[in-house]
């Protein structure tokens, strides 16, 4: 997508593979909305720690850093033994893998590597073929978002008002985004219609990341406190809602995605709105008998006790004002947390999941290959 | 409640009146829970001014501030002439109103001192009279926060997590609180039982001043992200919703309350979760026919487009750490934001209303008058 970067407009994707220095270079999420910034991971080790600092989040975005990572990895690799080969294999897949543990796009994607890796014999063979790999993991997870864009941009009217959360957009992608996809394609057309991004607490991808996206492409949007959202669904300003994904389970259709996805969807329901949740297949778990098997991750409590964001100080000599990135606590200081990641929203409160493939109900996920074959 | 201040433990009230300053008295809940300050306004204006930036907030705190207000102005004015006074009594009562226009608190509290003053007929009687009636107002909210403390704590069984969102606790109060109360009774009684508290975005009242007085208490607690309400309902781990109320409508039973609450209600519904709703007297509307009748607030949008927070800051010459309380904007610098500041819950997603008399069913509101004269 188009960023304007010194006054230009130039078109960056979100991650990108530089096969010369093997290096992933990735948009450094953690300083947007405040400052636009790419940085380069020189091993892959880099590569893992940014999967798990959230440097780059979105779940096709990370199963393509995961595939890049793979790749990075695997061209770190010196000498011709191909057991030790194996093995570092084995070693860079686990360790990307367990960057984030409740997502299955890093794994899915790595598979895809490895099935490619599957021609090769020699090391160089296969290093070459993960290269290649990873490249073409990366080039297909942009077709799909586009097909998904296609696919999910009639269902936005003229006049319509639309609530997502947390951010599927092009940042959670390699470009274009889930979520977002049918927003930019029917933008394109001149539909009329305005977004509703929850802030998404607490690390606030809503209110810093989706709304930036939006502001890039001139689309009317609002922010609002993830407690706001039913207030407006019970008034009647929102039409639609449209999330995206980190799992969705095929043999059961419950979908998987950022803490809070599930409240949205309980509130859509009572209040009779569509509620959409846009995948590419890379977020199909075909394996999970269901939810139950899932290990929803809690993550660090300091997120929710306080806040990362810009603070603008006088600097005393000069009397300048100073922008700094910085943490404020906004808890009382000896109370804990808790801060679970995820949450899981059943099939009946879904109204349909867009995929590249066309809108499918839940429940139609788990035949999805068969409707596709049929088709 | 008992708070310690220099190490030393003192019973402090939330607002109190000194009346040889012509003084009102306020515990500055912006700063807590990083710093414990008491401020005294000067004039009614002043007071009305604490009312709107939420130096004191919380229905039945600022009903007691504004009864204060009330004799504070009126002891403000110089002469004898009493059709003068009127007038002054007038524009008091409207500025004092006008601080908090969703509130009905203020209004009911005021209503109840110039009842106070009907007996009597010279200024000097009228402001002896209306410093009088603000402080048996006064008084008669904090015996009302304990009944509803006795009447509530019933519900409350060994091992229960409760799961509150806002800060209906004493610094809403005069003391005690009405969502707390409760919990401070069963505390008190031995009972064993663990708070979730709703951080309660914009402004976070949740993670910054239940969870202070919670800890004052010692009641074990946790903050969690309002968006993670939801999943701790979805996996049984939470057996009961307690909330304040800014406003019960009496003919419909409907509760407006801090934004947020309705979805919380939405949610306890889906899970068969009782919700309860703590409220004093002064919290019933007794004329509104409906919610449509009632204005809600839409707030700054600053509040959802950052955070006030306390930073530390390493001081360049000495490397000290110095905290400084600042706001962080955390939201992309282009987009604005709505921010609706309460919500109105409806009677059916209601298990009971927790009053002084007792708990009562949403639709019972209407008739409490009667069924108090019939006991």
């Amino acid at each position: 997508m188009k960023v304007k970067i010194n006054g230009r407009s130039k078109d960056i994707r979100t991650v990108s593979y530089n096969e010369k220095l093997n290096q992933v270079c990735l948009i450094d999420q953690r300083l947007l909305p405040h400052k636009f910034a790419l940085i380069n991971t020189k091993n892959y080790i880099e590569t893992a720690e940014a999967i798990k600092n959230m440097t780059v989040r979105g779940a096709p975005a990370i199963a393509a850093t995961a595939a890049y990572g793979l790749a990075q990895g695997l061209c770190e690799f010196k000498g011709n033994d191909i057991n030790k080969f194996r093995k570092h294999t084995d070693k860079v897949f686990q360790t990307l893998k367990n960057a984030r543990p409740t997502a299955v796009d890093p794994i899915n994607a790595m598979n895809r590597v490895l099935w490619w890796m599957n021609a090769g014999e020699t090391v160089g063979e296969l290093k070459s073929l993960a290269v290649l790999g990873s490249k073409l993991f990366a080039d297909k997870s942009v077709e799909e978002c586009k097909a998904i864009g296609v696919n999910g941009e009639k269902l936005i009217k003229d006049g319509m008002r639309i609530l997502t959360h947390c951010n599927a957009g092009w940042l959670a992608c390699v470009d274009i985004g889930t979520a977002t996809a049918p927003m930019y394609e029917a933008h394109s057309k001149g539909v009329k219609f305005t977004v509703f991004c929850d802030e998404t607490r607490p690390r606030l991808q809503g209110a810093s990341l989706t709304a930036w996206e939006l502001a890039q492409a001139k689309i009317p949007h609002y922010i609002i406190a993830d407690n706001a959202a039913g207030y407006f669904m019970n008034r009647g300003e929102i039409d639609m809602v449209i999330v995206g994904s980190d799992r969705v389970i095929a043999r059961t259709g419950e979908v998987i995605n950022k803490i809070g996805t599930y409240t949205k969807a309980v509130l859509a329901h009572r209040h009779k709105i569509p509620f959409y949740v846009a995948i590419p297949f890379s977020s199909i778990d075909w394996n999970a008998k269901s939810s139950n098997e899932i290990t929803i991750e809690e993550r660090d409590p300091e997120e929710v006790l306080g806040v990362w964001g810009m603070v603008k100080k006088t600097a005393s000599k000069k009397r300048q004002i100073i922008d700094e990135y910085a943490y404020v606590r906004v808890a009382n200081p000896t109370t804990p947390a808790r801060n679970p990641g995820f949450d899981i929203t059943p099939p009946e409160l879904v109204t349909g999941i867009i995929t590249p493939a066309g809108i499918f109900k839940p429940g139609e996920i788990r035949n999805i290959n068969k409707i596709l074959k049929s088709a």
